[in-house]
């Protein structure tokens, strides 16, 4: 059995470039996940300086099933990045006008990627001012996130709007990053976007 | 524009799990990557605990030419993951007899899981002892480890000899991982594997 034998069976797609832009950077100072726009954001190993989602290691919640609750694991959720086209998608979605990345507590709005939430696990974001971002993955939209939705757009029914935001945002509400080369991202920034090989595994 | 038509162009592979079991655990305490077999390993959010490639951070070199060399740069390479029939296919490809976990740094062998090299960026690795482990990606083979693979399987020429591992362990040299969840995983202990959903991005 030779390597290539083994290798072979799977389709690589190759690695590629895409560039984005920063549209806006915003931040969770207060005691909650909300987030509120600035110009820019100080990034270390942990996350952005001084944020809710900040640190190098986060307890679990929900989207780990596979752990008790409050398990102490590696923060790889240090940034959310949404970009406007998808929320406004959820948004028409859910009857609402609008869904603003404040009431989701995104950090990073990120224009001129197409379907931004489906880039793939590793792709690379390397930001003009020297940061580099690696996704860790899409962003599952949780009923946290919908409550604040529901309450905003001012939906009679906030429980039932609440709902509506998982449902909808599926593969739309962005992704969650990790930092991997700290330093400073402000709006406006040039992002090149790097998507790593692709290919699908099949036991 | 619903938030469906976005979404729906990419067709998704579900998540799914397969079993391994740990058939080797190894650790580099020397000056240099090359591992020694032991019964257990205790991994911190750092990696592992006094190994070579541990901390939270390391310094670039050339798998990331989009930096200059000794950047510092968050550590998603704490350990390298391989499998005994994908060596054996180096091995074979190299004309040589084997080529040892020892000889290229490997920290954990992992037994029972088909083309090991190919699981995707994301998968993770639940040991029955209590660690987790995230897959950050293929770990692509140098010519660092190529000198000590043809030195240690007796090559006369160590230089040519070292440029055949690249050539041939590309998608075969296994994976590198990084520690979600702290703990001892031990020689023999068996491993749940997640398989994330998985689709490819086309932009």
């Amino acid at each position: 059995m030779s390597g290539t034998a083994i290798a072979a069976e799977t389709d690589i797609v190759p690695a590629k470039k895409l560039l984005a832009t920063v549209d806006a950077v915003l931040t969770a100072t207060g005691a909650d996940f909300v987030t509120q726009a600035v110009d820019a954001l100080d990034l270390g190993f942990d996350g952005i300086l001084g944020d809710f989602h900040g640190g190098s290691t986060r307890r679990s919640g929900g989207r780990e099933p596979w752990y008790p609750r409050g398990t102490e694991m590696r923060n790889e959720r240090q940034l959310s990045i949404v970009a406007a086209d998808e929320l406004a998608a959820i948004a028409a979605a859910m009857g609402i006008a609008r869904v603003e990345p404040e009431w989701i507590g995104a950090n990073l709005v990120l224009g001129g990627v197409p379907r931004l939430s489906m880039l793939p696990a590793g792709t690379m974001l390397f930001f003009a001012g020297g940061v580099t971002l690696k996704v860790d993955g899409q962003n599952a939209p949780c009923r946290l996130a919908g409550r604040s939705v529901a309450r905003n757009s001012g939906m009679e029914d906030v429980d039932a709007g609440a709902l509506l935001f998982p449902k909808h945002g599926r593969r739309l509400r962005g992704l969650v990053a990790w930092v991997e080369k700290p330093g400073r991202v402000a709006r406006g920034e040039q992002v090149s976007v790097r998507i790593p090989e692709q290919w699908i595994y099949r036991a």
